[in-house]
């Protein structure tokens, strides 16, 4: 990235703190403020806590961290089976206030370990989406060598069409650029079948509009998620999700698996990053610690702007008219 | 499974062949042959060869095996590039020849590594869909303890309904009580979120569906696969092929994945075991083991007549009007 963005990143006074969803996690607020204190402790990472303020504060006297953390409180919290609506439905959730800390600057960026639906659709409506894309998407970040592999969508968005795969191409190749220094980016499908025409519908089509994507690399299998063939692998996030919680379980034993650290939410106009429900303290601190390098480094701006970059190239090169044909929606 | 069904499907004179699909699989003929030769050497199984005749014989006689196993010469052959479309067009490919000799009961079970969308389409034209079943699943076995658990469908449907996965559900409870005698299979929905309501529109609508089920179990996720927390899981061929496939990529260094000796196909009336593309000779081996073991106890027709008589039952109980919803489509 550029050091002008950079600078912009860094613009105001001290270094903004994360503002970590207290409430959120099938361990909450348990696990949340425990990861907390280790972000302030052990990697000092200024953290806010958001959520009820009795039950954060009664868990920071148990780890004898009281004033430690700054507290803001939010009357009301997501339960983990609420969805979507209730995201939308809910003005004064804990995640709904750390959204609105972010969006006013209070906060750098944001992390919860609560319902995905409803984190996603709560930073959706509060943080906006990013101008031109369609849907946001989790990016997973798979420890291949000699790189990295960006997955996207891992759980953001269930239901997508095609041209939302090509964006999230669009997404995940920016991602890989800037947060991991990976030079063109080669994307893959994920699909049934290795060969051209392979899959269900939506990839199928998918891969019509991929055909004249200089830096697709052609469809690629569940067993070569690992493989490193690819910088960057595109798929729903129903699949995307089932995928790498399969491959979680299969390799849990060994602890090979994907990174455990958190994802980033791509495709909104503010860093956030999510945990997995049943994410411990180190789960949620490791969080933290990628929440505040991404902000730290002006990530997520700087991927909104590749990205619409790729898009405008591809569809000047004529191969690709997503905007024409799903409209300028933001 | 009863014995009248058992002594219908040992009717005839001696054990009738498994045929082998000698030109599917990415290392065809030199795999299937190789793996027909061991079926026959060292585990009995009397097995016939479908593919052209000339290359056969030659792979036949590079291992000194010429006469072993007897060929039946088809002209055409699928490409593993090649789908749907050519399975249905092409008379004399090898899978459609294989087809046949099941279909005249010349072959008492088939077995192939061929692209798996090429074979479901042949097997579904030339043997026929089971009644009332709208489309086939592959049924994947888990070696899970203390039971295995039975996971479909694996890759023979990509576009599903969710009427359909309800027929997923009564094929795989009838599998795992017939093949692995499993006493009232419990069921689960492969989805995201362990929740009521969470997933893409197809596991949501499912999951209406299966509301009245007494067998349902809830919905499973990714990293519950290999758990042992349910005997039956349904999914589309498209994420469960993805998903199984990432698991065995997964665990392929300690080769505790998935078992690797091909997959029944339910929901076509023959006896059809499908093996990876890339499947070596015992793996082919393997799959012609389970295709003679199938076949010997009557397994599938005994799947079918089973998964209509729950289907029958969940139909009259109200909860479920697949067929009034879908007509009786065959």
């Amino acid at each position: 990235m550029d050091d002008a963005k950079k600078d912009d990143a860094r613009k105001g006074s001290a270094v903004p703190p994360v503002v970590v969803d207290a409430m959120g996690g099938d361990h909450a607020p348990a696990e949340p403020v425990a990861g907390a204190l280790t972000a302030v402790r052990e990697h000092g990472v200024p953290v806010v806590l958001v959520g009820k303020a009795t039950q954060v504060k009664e868990e920071l006297k148990r780890h004898g961290g009281l004033g430690e953390v700054p507290v803001v409180h939010a009357e009301e919290a997501l339960a983990m089976h609420e969805g979507a609506l209730a995201g939308w439905r809910r003005p004064r959730s804990s995640i709904a206030v750390a959204c609105w800390l972010v969006r006013r600057r209070a906060a750098g960026a944001l992390v919860s370990a609560g319902s995905t639906g409803g984190v996603v659709a709560t930073a959706r409506l509060r943080l906006r989406g990013q101008q031109g894309v369609l849907r946001p998407a989790i990016a997973a970040v798979l420890p291949t060598r000699p790189r990295p592999t960006v997955v996207l969508d891992v759980g953001a968005t269930a239901d997508v069409k095609p041209e939302m795969l090509v964006q999230f191409a669009a997404l995940g190749s920016a991602y890989a650029q800037i947060a991991f220094g990976v030079d063109r980016p080669r994307v893959g499908l994920l699909t049934i079948g290795g060969e051209p025409g392979k899959g269900n519908k939506l990839a199928r089509r998918a891969q019509e509009l991929f055909a004249d994507n200089p830096d697709f690399a052609g469809n690629v299998e569940g067993n070569e998620l690992l493989d490193g063939r690819v910088d960057v692998i595109v798929t729903d996030g129903f699949t995307g999700n089932i995928l790498l919680k399969g491959i979680e379980g299969a390799s849990s034993r060994q602890r090979t698996g994907p990174t455990e650290q958190g994802a980033a939410l791509l495709g909104v106009a503010g860093t956030v990053v999510v945990c997995h429900g049943s994410a411990d303290g180190p789960d949620i601190a490791s969080g933290i610690a990628l929440a505040a390098r991404l902000h730290r480094e002006g990530v997520i701006p700087a991927v909104a702007g590749l990205a619409d970059d790729l898009l405008t190239e591809l569809s000047s090169a004529g191969g690709l008219t997503i905007r024409d044909a799903l409209g300028e929606r933001s």
